[in-house]
């Protein structure tokens, strides 16, 4: 049986179980709010007490908190950080638009345990009260849109970037590794002219090199916050000052170069910067879907397919077909990016849906965001640890498939034009016979003259 | 610490924790995978456990299963429906692209679970096997199909349009209530004619009916089953007859129409039903936002906005603004059917993406399926009971806005003509003055007859 | 040099290029709206006229027109709907969110032109008035919406449904001739069991069967007209029975079954039927992907690719590389698909948009819609005609794919179980050897026991 | 009659108009593709003329091609870019997915126009051939996609930028305007605090200012060119040094800094540059939206709406209410967004269907990142013009709006803390009576305490 205590807030006496930390507010949020299951991952909850440690810190030097009591939020709140209280955060995403009911969340459970460690009971609301001390000089409308560039920002840093930068350079190793790898280009699905292995994977490194330069382009827009805006952007209720001591306080705390929003409506109002990087994020998702889908189909096979890579395995199989090796990692990287692809149209929508002075779609905005950058990241390092490091070619299959390639007349446009080039062309698909035997049946070259021109290798590098 | 046992699978020995039903595919691919953390919803879950009760029950029919194993098999698998596995079903859905881990999965518990009530220590795959048994007549490429068939449909059954009633009956309540309240129409936002608050009601009402069609409109599709294609749609080691025996069984156990899909590879390689069944709930979301977005309008205010509805107290406030009141369930519906229009978007990729005789984005197709039917059940639901249900009017805004309507002229065309009538309009906006006062200054017509042709209650009911 | 004739509205004059039939508004929205050149399918306008036919039908039934104007009218919009007059209809899709000045255009257009024929100089609005007459009964809330449907639905029966037919027959009459070829099938990309290049078909096939079902499932709402609604939903100014008049004259006209809308408001304030529609458009785009993908890849090589299908060949051809063959066509299909869902997304903003009794997002709705139908129908024609009926297998490359599979094992579970057929093919793998050799060094079976189990036709058939 | 020449290309004899200057493949391609009517808009044909030039340029440096030759190509590709022939480039965007056969119609009007100069007759191909000459170390791989950076890039600096500075600009210059006109804050669309219209004009400025950034941000990747890889981005027949040949002549002749892209391959096969891109047209597009539905949401009435903004007159009016005035324009503003959100998807699938070393989605794609460029930088020009600078004040309902605001009370909270600040509210919202007067019937604070704190103004610059 669960015991309960009562909190009072504005609207009067709520029942909460005894041993939660949360206060009345959300308690309330939990009774109203019965929609699904999501829940902001963890990573946010913590940004909200690096948030509150940091909102503690710039009120004490401002002079709008005590500093002792400054001291008991500063400690509760990096218990938060911790992770120690994420049991403590119960509601899902689904609550009002500005994150309100998670900001009081934050409120009460650092109140409450700042109180406790002062010796008082839960739920009472003194010394330190939720909104006049832990909220001090804040509002939700600014606090969480605050939070949501903090922990975005942090993912990326954390998370993201050193996921890509794996990938990058696994790619990059690969791509070296078979930089002497011949092999048949393909345009339209087609058989086209011989390149290297490696050229295509200095492509797929090209993408995720760009990848990062895209990412780091966000960041002057999203290191910047609207904290100090409070009600509506005025800033109301905070100390002059506040923004600037915040910024510098989080920036010390996190290592991240945060400034303050010159226009604080434009950043509780608007979330641009986050469409914006979610529009990056689908770039990536974007690359990601052309890499992975390019090395399931050169490792498609075993006998029927491409087969010009080697996948290495990984000890899944079909329920009935004994044996049966796919490229499951693959397949995650894909499904991982089609989840991305749709949340950027969420996050677009929820962009556009904000009026006036406050976006009130906040909290679906970041949850989608931060699971894009969740499982992009993931998915990233899975894919370079299990697959991409794994791959080797299938060199007999990759040499089969340059003995008499088609368009390798192409090399031939020069000394032939480009008439009679295709005449070769046209006369080996419809005699089915090698583009050499049709060029000398012709009488358009010798075999020497042909052989000299149609060198794969020297094809694969521009023919120089 | 944990204590492991051993199980083998066609790729050797795998440790698994000792307690835990799922077996050595499903360990592998925990390791693997190692990608966020959404889950299957416990929806999905039960309904493997109902699918493979029916596999069963087709398996011993048709004589494919020895019946005491069968047995054996059924009772495991109601075990699983019932819910009492779910914490031995441990992978996201981040995995192969055919959900084979999952369906595998639900082998391994079912298959522990069964020998262990027959004596057997988990592990030992004997004499119920995952494969031959729990999976017989049986590959994931038909039975993770089918169950995504079978949970979407038995979600819409259960949840979605149980929801969708409630929402349409009190909206349609609502507007009786309101069928004599005058008010002023709206179109581009601008003051109209006028109208009554009960028919802008008939106008959700109807859009509810419609969603409810067009569910329907849906199932005929839904409830066909690819079971029996087994591998590639080619039905091979499945007995004749197991198809209708499956679909008779899972109709008898779930009380929903299921039927053989006559083109199994059809099922299998692409997932038209539910792109389309996910187009039907992005309609539902586009209604929602429509029927949201109008009540937190009109109950806007209170003072400075429409203010024309009432909304509901919900004892919900602002962390700043202190006793604040918020349309707060508007704003959960509103941002989920932003998700559900995303999640659109992954169904819709993922629906494009399939190749040859299998679709290899079904987790993450089937997980936004039922994330979206999920909110908006759960959204409807509140929506109804927290907000659409204990709407009222403000009848002192809604008769202060009914003095003077400017384009109550709109009444006067088939007396004076368009053109006369637009002169009172703009008379009255270039002089800031009533169209009644318009009218009689431009002499148009006398007091007496602009008041008996201009009624707005006869005009609500289309001056007939 | 141009020469102007002077029209008076309810904002004063306004010069108008003399030999122009359009008025005013049109005139004064061509100044304001200077924004791309997107301009609505010729469809629309000609629907136009033939809903402005309708209307003065069903004006002159209820008597809201005199019958001798109302054939004068009818004379003049039927010039309309012949597309006499489309180069009368300037004015782009960027426009009020209503469509008004597309309706007003048609109103000032047909007045002119009924004047004319009248005896009457080009801008007098007499006899025949824009707004009194042509527009009688009707407001652009309507009537613009009303003209949406009409198109939408009369595009289906002429345009996209032949087309899908066309398609659906030449899939069915290939799925015929390969009823017997067979062919590896492939899962997650990699060889699986042996089928038929039927079986293949066939699916597809089904998915065209579904796709009519699914467009023939939206007709009931479709169909449904708000004509009669008039100003906001009111049906003011409209005289009883205008909606069924309206209705019946429009279904005699066109052919199709039109009925009225029972609550206007949602017709007007709402489009969720367009939206549903377009979901269903963005199911066959998502059909049209899978199978158009599957074809080029199926086709791709010559010599380097899958190269089980001879594509027609078209005679176009590479820039660079002579006498290359391109899958175009179905690039041309996949092109056109991604259209259709990206105009879905649109779609689906535009019909969440809308406010009180009127969605404002109108012309952009019905042109992504409209576009949506005639690129998928053109495509279907196309791909039906110049790729699918001359599509032929390349049977020395899918025997070659045959011998040898490394799945058929699966035949032998039955015999043998799951464990012991996944032994053969990890020898088989592991040592390079096909699964009849591994199978006997294992010792699991004969050399006659293995090709009495696996063969290929037979297994294609599910092993009866 | 049509006369018809012959011409010859690698597949025979084509009939083509005799007047028209496209050649065989072209003429093919029209009988082909018969889907839609979409073109390239005039700027990439343009930019095909441009590019050509700058191809002939190269390659006269780079010894590929005869000087004499060259200048006769330089001449005629002049005149393409001029716009001279864009009567002779009929293919829709419907066509092979490389735009090789815009490429080939750039080619062959190109060289049937010098030949003519040379007073050869169209069809000669001799002596300037189109693919051995025109396209002359090119390919369509390389040459298309270049033109489709080189078109995106150009109309960003010609059409959306200047477009997008305008629009700023004259918010700025409203915020300036309104900077002292006092309004109440919305948030949740419920009356918050006091502000000022000019902060929620300089939340529009920031967001022009952002997009202006972010636009600049894409530049690196997008002056970037593959031009040089030729096939399959292998550089065969392409001359040393003619990649940087090429950028250095297209940045002098055209005034943008365009350098070679140093992966080849990357730009061929992927369109990451275009999609990041159109990411950032999706972002302004979001931008768009608010701001034009804040400003018709203020502007809504005359009587019954906010009516805090009044916006300028147009002219236009509705079919059936006489004289109404709508926010035309910004309609048309938030559904060019639309159209811009959903192209968006299209770019995305596009770009992520690539397929190794040819991603075939180009025509869609660029199209619609044209199509977004254009209708935001028109619409951006007419928002401005039409609708921002016009803008005014309604001070009377402003000032209506400010009395007594009920959250005026957050000023309060720091001399009576939150909780007694919401009993404040209370009292006022269930009394029905003004929060001045509730404060002094609570006895919290004298009449002259209440008006010292709550000062409108001081509160909307943050009670400093």
């Amino acid at each position: 049986m669960t015991a309960f205590r009562v909190e009072h807030d504005a609207f009067g006496p709520v029942d909460i179980p005894a041993d939660r930390y949360w206060g009345a507010q959300t308690q309330r949020a939990l009774a109203i709010f019965e929609v699904g299951e999501e829940r902001f991952p963890a990573c946010l909850i913590h940004a909200f007490g690096l948030h509150k440690m940091t909102a503690a810190q710039a009120n004490v030097r401002c002079g709008a908190l005590d500093a002792g009591l400054g001291e008991k939020i500063i400690a509760a709140a990096a218990e938060v950080r911790s992770g120690k209280f994420d049991q403590h955060f119960p509601l899902t995403i689904w609550q009002t638009g500005s994150g309100t009911q998670t900001n009081m969340n934050a409120n009460e459970v650092i109140a409450n345990r700042a109180n406790e460690c002062l010796g008082k009971p839960l739920g009472t609301k003194s010394p330190v009260h939720p909104n006049d001390h832990v909220n001090a000089s804040q509002s939700s409308n600014d606090s969480f849109p605050t939070v949501m560039h903090m922990t975005a920002a942090l993912e990326l840093e954390d998370r993201l970037i050193p996921a890509l930068v794996l990938l990058r350079d696994s790619l990059r190793e690969r791509a070296d590794a078979f930089a002497d790898v011949l092999k048949i280009a393909r345009t339209h699905l087609m058989d086209a002219v011989p390149m290297t292995m490696g050229m295509a994977f200095e492509g797929f490194t090209a993408q995720l090199d760009n990848a990062l330069e895209r990412l780091h382009g966000t960041m002057p827009r999203l290191l910047v916050l609207p904290q100090g805006g409070t009600a509506a952007g005025t800033g109301l209720n905070a100390p002059p000052g506040f923004a600037t001591a915040f910024c510098e306080a989080a920036s010390q705390l996190s290592g991240l170069a945060f400034r303050p929003n010159p226009c604080k409506v434009e950043g509780m109002a608007a979330h641009d910067a986050l469409v914006e990087l979610s529009g990056v994020l689908n770039v990536i998702a974007v690359s990601f879907t052309k890499i992975a889908n390019d090395l399931r189909w050169l490792g498609s096979g075993p006998n029927c397919g491409l087969g010009e890579l080697l996948i290495p395995e990984d000890g899944l199989t079909s329920s009935i077909m004994p044996g049966k090796r796919n490229p499951t990692v693959a397949e995650v990287v894909v499904q991982a990016a089609m989840q991305v692809c749709g949340n950027h149209m969420t996050v677009t929508m929820a962009g556009a849906s904000g009026s006036f002075e406050l976006n009130v779609a906040k909290p679906v905005l970041i949850y989608n965001v931060l699971q894009s950058i969740r499982v992009l990241a993931d998915g990233a390092r899975m894919f370079a640890q299990r697959m991409v490091q794994g791959l080797a070619p299938n060199r007999e299959k990759l040499a089969r498939n340059l003995e008499n390639p088609l368009l390798a007349v192409t090399a031939l446009n020069s000394v032939l034009g480009y008439d009679r080039a295709a005449q070769i062309t046209n006369t080996a698909v419809s005699r089915g016979i090698a583009p050499r035997q049709a060029a000398l049946e012709l009488g358009l070259l010798s075999g020497e003259e042909f052989d000299r021109l149609v060198d794969p290798m020297r094809m694969a590098k521009g023919n120089p």
